[in-house]
């Protein structure tokens, strides 16, 4: 009695085969990349989060002069050595070198004389240390030695504290030396890659073409949002929900800026449909292709036996709830998830093996050792404390979604673990499921019962 | 001796002003909002990450229908009351009802009947429970009772388990009723909202439109990127970071659904050119203004100057380094920032100052009372371990910038804590601090050292 159409895997084996999947779809798409020309400069955003898809070089010496540090004067560092408080060295004054500027030839430095400078500015010829501004005195008029007109008269400065040579200098190249390499391929260009890449006057550069994901909604009774008046919507038809949650998931799994979801509409729950589907899916050049509905026991083998006829099955069933009906093949290379219907279970199911997929592949962790970086800023665990018992079936690897909310009967902020979270008992049937959560925790097989007070690890979802 | 341009603002003072200001200018840009419609349905993601400007109804019933949330039979529960392993009740099958069609008249269930009926298929009319597949045994053909023809024969399905009335079916409205609210005003519109919104046939929403954020560069050395070629820059220039630095990074402060940056090109050290893009920056109905560059002691009273014109300062600068001179402004109810022109000051106070005051006007902290929500999901914090001794200035609330990279001594994962921070000993000033950085420790003033192994929080950047 009862059928069992399922091959159920364990989640850890699920979790342990879809790290390797990626990996090495990422290592491919590495390899096979598509790559496109982006514009930078005039703070432009095209770049912003795209994957360099070579190396970058400088093209320039940065910064492109021996330029000063500090606003003041620049000196020959040896007319300031033993100048102090009580015996102050005088330098006479020539000009003032704007940031922006080059000095003039007249500006050339010499023993006894100094040139005004401000931050940023090169320095002049002869130079070799400046003098902060807060250690002289302001200028000083003499008058001129012989002279006697205005413009004979000589501005000297006080200078209250030696310099050795090199001081408050950064000379040029000695930040980024033309040739250098600026930006490693694979590197994913946040503000500070796209700000270096600003400072050396680079105003395009090549970045892998965004990883193509198609969507697939399936099921006899789905109808695309606002394709009916929702008055006359047929009798038994829903509108479709996955097909939006599916595709802006895949947007907001990098923030925009990893994965670009292709939806292909609704398939019918039939072979020719799904395979046409796929079909479709592979003609495209989707690098991942996500089904959700129409895994369930009922219908459901139709997506397993379509992946069949072209490639193969990895994955039939997960013993998690809700998710269980999970389906992951592979066809001509690429990967074929197909997520239960239900919103939540497809949400659910999404998040635990779609997402760690979709970060991979769209270079989100990254083939270039810069380890630590980018996983770092997708953490979406937050610590919370049970507000009631919460209650898990027996037997089952469980994915409780909840709502967090901040503890008002205390005073600590948010980001110290003050909160609380809910179960939400709607069911992941429930539309509403999907709103009023805030992410999810794991009760593992063994446990039924998370105690009131309990510490529990929420998952936020995207 | 020495020039005092400043004045010091407490940099905890300058945190408080700021999410004062925010909640101000966050609460009237909530009223006098502008807003915009977008689309959804069919994957669009226009809607995702934007907020709300209304309450948003649904217009129909979900589900539409009472539908049977499993695969099995559609009942009369009471005929199912007493079956038991080794005495099923034994009912006759009036056909199967699929997903997406609507039961005929002639699958009505009276006394002794049961309709076959899969997960999310409308309930026929008479049923009130549904029988799970799996507590059912296959179809029987049984010879019809007086028939002839094949089709006199009477398919009957025995049932092993009994049902209570309700059991496995989700009655009409019982998820969502027409006219319930599915969406508060003011709401960020992540997948699981435009989901609902999909759920209820929704295509088009109105939001609020994105706060704009006006960029400008200020210095004479500044030259835009891409504008010159590599090759002529002009001796003295250099080419500009920031633009694309703070306009990258305010596109990253909320995922890219946040604000949107305007960059109105470079300023020239000049009190008029200053006050122009001020004056500019206005008639764009700009919500925010970004200055950075030209607030040191140099040529650098002069944005205080052109922002005292038309408005007033708050803050002419900080007790933290970088970012001492950080200048905060208010011109006609707009708040107006000065950032440091050294990019990484730049940035430091961009992430202090100026990321928390967009996160909240761009509706990420909200004022909804979904409390606890969004600035989960904003959380850049982790812990790690000082891999080397790390100095700060004394008498200085410092930003160290650190690189962090996972501890391979150790075989936790990175997410555990496993992580070693590396400062970043380049200075401010340097181009490759920016690209080296992860993020930044924080050192207060009392303490100039922190000891290898300490455990230190970093920020991550943006």
């Amino acid at each position: 009695m009862g059928k069992q159409f399922l091959e159920i895997t364990e989640k850890k084996e699920v979790e342990e085969l879809i790290a390797e999947l990626s990996a090495k779809i990422a290592a491919e798409i590495a390899i096979t990349m598509k790559t496109e020309k982006v514009r930078l400069g005039d703070g432009a955003g095209e770049a912003l989060g795209r994957i360099a898809s070579t190396d970058i070089f400088s093209t320039l010496d940065i910064p492109p002069f021996d330029r000063a540090t500090v606003d003041g004067y620049a000196v020959i560092a040896s007319d300031t050595f033993y100048a102090a408080e009580d015996n102050p060295s005088l330098l006479i004054v020539k000009g003032y070198i704007p940031a922006g500027e080059f000095p003039s030839p007249s500006q050339y430095v010499e023993k006894g004389y100094c040139t005004g400078i401000s931050t940023g500015a090169p320095l002049p010829k002869g130079a070799n240390a400046v003098v902060k501004v807060e250690n002289t005195s302001d200028y000083e008029e003499g008058g001129g030695e012989g002279g006697e007109g205005e413009n004979r008269k000589i501005k000297t400065v006080k200078i209250y504290k030696p310099v050795a040579p090199a001081e408050y200098i950064m000379f040029a190249g000695s930040d980024i030396k033309r040739g250098e390499k600026i930006v490693v391929k694979g590197t994913r260009l946040t503000p500070r890659e796209t700000g270096v890449l600003a400072a050396c006057g680079i105003r395009e550069v090549e970045v892998r073409k965004k990883p193509s994901v198609a969507v697939i909604s399936t099921g006899n009774e789905l109808v695309a949002p606002g394709t009916q008046a929702t008055t006359t919507l047929e009798p038994g038809k829903i509108y479709d929900v996955n097909a939006q949650t599916v595709c802006d998931s895949v947007r907001e799994v990098c923030s925009g800026s990893g994965c670009v979801p292709v939806f292909l509409g609704v398939a019918r729950d039939n072979l020719e449909d799904l395979s046409a589907k796929l079909n479709e899916s592979l003609a495209k050049g989707a690098d991942v292709i996500l089904f959700s509905g129409g895994t369930s026991a009922g219908a459901g083998d139709l997506l397993p036996t379509a992946i069949e006829r072209f490639g193969k099955i990895l994955v039939h069933g997960v013993d998690i709830k809700p998710g269980k009906p999970f389906v992951l093949g592979m066809v001509q290379g690429k990967p074929v998830f197909g997520l239960p219907g239900n919103p939540t279970s497809a949400l659910v199911t999404f998040n635990l093996f779609v997402a760690p997929l979709l970060r991979r592949i769209s270079g989100d962790y990254f083939y270039n050792g810069r380890e630590g970086k980018q996983n770092l800023e997708r953490r979406k665990k937050v610590k919370a404390t049970a507000a009631v018992r919460i209650f898990s079936e027996k037997g089952r690897n469980e994915y409780v979604l909840v709502k967090v909310k901040v503890n008002q009967a205390r005073t600590k902020p948010a980001e110290e673990g003050n909160l609380l979270a809910y179960p939400i008992l709607t069911g992941s049937g429930a539309i509403t499921t999907l709103s009023n959560a805030d992410g999810y925790i794991f009760v593992e097989k063994g446990k039924e019962i998370v105690e009131e007070g309990e510490e529990v690890e929420v998952e936020v979802f995207f």
